[in-house]
């Protein structure tokens, strides 16, 4: 059993590479989205023109990055969500949604203080991880069925 | 052609109303959350038994308030998802990625100053109103083909 | 917004009148298996011929209620499934499987004493109600947003 | 034709590693749930942090599990459940449910004692298997034609 | 509970009056093909222009019918498939697959003489009726519980 | 049987006038697009703001038309579109694809002289039809089973 | 691209053969039913039991086939269904009607003799070939563009 | 992660070996209809043998060219619509609206004077690309997240 992981989510902080790595030997497959913010904020424009306005240039960014993020979550066994602790990080929401109304399995990744606005979202999930550390060992027992200690 | 439109998202100020009185005269069939706050936090425990933690308290009122969320979003034709000036709001936009991936048309409704934040969220949408007048001159226009002025 | 629910499972106690009755005056459309229980069990041969054997006895019957329970969960919102103290149950528990795989609403009702061996089924429900009060304020709930009391 | 095959339910005896056995040289790539028992039922507070009551203890036990079942049965062209002498198995049979909603052929595996219990679950089945041998049978025939004897 | 009942197949006898006769009183919406031979063979010619083959000529025809036979079979809830004693009767085979692959509930009606050669037909379905009363009576039970006698 | 019929394409002459006037008394409920060739071009930027750009102008407006146009095709049972003597009418073309793709019985109205142009969209058509009475003629036969004449 | 391509019905001449020979080269990965006829129709009570009457003999066979038929019909891209000269053939209409039903490409591979007893079936194909060289030319075609002769 | 990519429309230029040569490289799956043109209008006689008419002449390879279409939209993970400078292009149109409503990620690759003309199908488009070289831009940025320059 190959299991493809779409890491959705928080680009401040290198827990992606915690799980990726954490998971190394692991029958896993990740994808996310483009992790480079000025990239992927400027996709759009740098590739089919500049926009007079920041709505348009941002638009134009977010519907190529779309393509990206369909395909990830399309693809995906389990979505995970990382929330971080600062700005609205309502596109990882919106992922979550999505991930939730295609019937994937969803593991929410958030600290505590969250977990009051997030509750609807940790509604539609399978699991509310604090850590990466514990996603890496959800993945290791749903593949292997070892318990961590 | 009778639109079933769910109005999702911030329950602070009357949007909802000044949208339902606005359409007044048109073929919609509105629905929405429960918007009683204290109700919809606390609805879980309740109707279930109280809970000693605050997160499984807010899980079972979650799963409940889901029930109505689920069928509203379901039956719609029309998805509204107003974001207001406060609060993480990621019902909101977990909302918006739920209803993008069952395909309903999406609305978002939301000031200027969250047009970066929301990015993803507008990109998923067939239209960005700033007021709730816009939604209902939009629903009006869909029904009937007339135009405001 | 008017409710569709099916109510599965034990068909030895008036479960299912007492949510009947509590909703009288919601918008609520109930429906639910044959619940005389002979002919239930004889409704194949009674109608399609007599069997030889004990199974294809019950087979035949089988699946003429089928018609009926596949039918009542596509059309429902809500699925009920109510576990008794007695039997084995596995219909009950299959239609509570079926009706996950759909995205039905789920609302596990039964006793305390069953949670471990139906911590799967319940993993899957939007509630766990203990008796059917709980499950007629949930469909109050969730068609007009009053908690009880 | 490679045949995916889930192998639900039944976790005591070793009617999983019978089949297995019995396939080899056949196309078939099995899956199933994790069959450790004492893991299965904690791998929720192992891995998330313990809970104070049994009932939340096995939620999140059994939704972690159900990360692996819904992606088994998912990728499953053939799920067989088998169904042993002693216990309710209610998740066995929500298996079953769950696989006939999403069209998966079905083969369940039950002594004749359970038949009248069983009847709705197996008028969902394309066989009723009395043995792990009838179920390595099945599978040969289907991949190469090849009857017994 | 209505259920939408489409009668597919044989049209030289009047089993579609018999059942629907014999249905009087429950609360079924019948549906089925147009059943005046020589007008299901020339509609497409006859709206749409001559054509000088007989398989356009055919092909036009069949066409236009299949606008009201998928229309049918998608409102339907129970398709009942006739086979009569002559002709090869593909059509109507067609439907039963048609029926099937979309999970429809599937009633097939015909004299034991062709059980062979409709084994993999009544394969799929949840009767196999040998008369139009048995149809009726297994409407009537479907809907009310009543058995017959 | 109640068609629901939605009449997409061409909006510079009263074909959907024909076809509504011919099928008065039939048993269908038709819908279409605004056809109101300035309001439909217009709507995006007179709801919701005016745009510099001529893109921008045509996509808003393009966006809250597919509001109404997805409702009215998700909702048919038939599409027929029409195809007239100029423009470009991608549009027309595309409803085509789209509705084709949801299965929906698609009718083709158009003119001989674009049979080449159009064989890949007649392909998928159950009908091609060369004048709006054509139209009628099938919606009356497809309802009630009578021909024209 | 790899074409998947299933070859359902007659079983008694060597039409799969010369497909499959025809295609020598091509990219394509041909499945089909068990055409052993005699294990065909006896592999359910040869696996699962004998049984008293004919009926539930056929009956447990055609379950077993149909785990066979499913997957074949499910994984191909391609469905051909070839009528042959004797036999009602109805399994052969009915794939072709499952087929249709969730999709699938189909080829009615016939004689003109059976033109209008197949006109339904033929309605729902992509092509009607004549003999096993010409659905040899279209997979050719289909998949390097190059035409015969 | 592969990205399948299916090129429709146009066949005059050479923009499919454009990106085909720009996105060498890349982990990237193309595919597209035969482009030979009287291969393409011809396949349908030359393999089914002839008609007397042109319209079912066109009919026959419309049907065959079907196959190829639908899969490899069907497999498409991306489906880029390239409109050209002339001819009615109804069939790219038709292929955007089939796309579209399988939520596949368009690209629609066109000269600005046709803006107008394709705001529909733009509307239903992740991005519209001017020239090839946009087109493999994108398709980089999207597996690597490497921006053009």
């Amino acid at each position: 059993m190959t299991l493809s992981v779409y890491l959705s989510g928080e680009i401040h902080t290198d827990w992606r590479e915690q799980i990726t790595a954490g998971a190394e030997g692991l029958d896993v497959v990740f994808s996310g989205p483009v992790t480079d913010h000025a990239a992927s904020d400027d996709c759009g424009v740098a590739i089919l023109g500049a926009e007079d306005t920041k709505f348009w240039h941002d638009h134009k960014g977010a519907m190529v990055n779309a393509i990206r993020t369909r395909k990830g979550i399309a693809d995906a066994d389990v979505v995970v969500v990382r929330f971080g602790e600062q700005y609205k990080q309502w596109n990882a929401a919106f992922d979550a949604g999505y991930a939730a109304a295609l019937g994937k399995s969803l593991i929410v990744l958030q600290r505590p203080e969250h977990d009051h606005a997030l509750k609807e979202v940790d509604a539609a999930a399978l699991a509310v991880a604090r850590d990466p550390v514990q996603v890496v060992e959800i993945l290791r027992y749903v593949l292997t069925g070892a318990l961590p200690g």
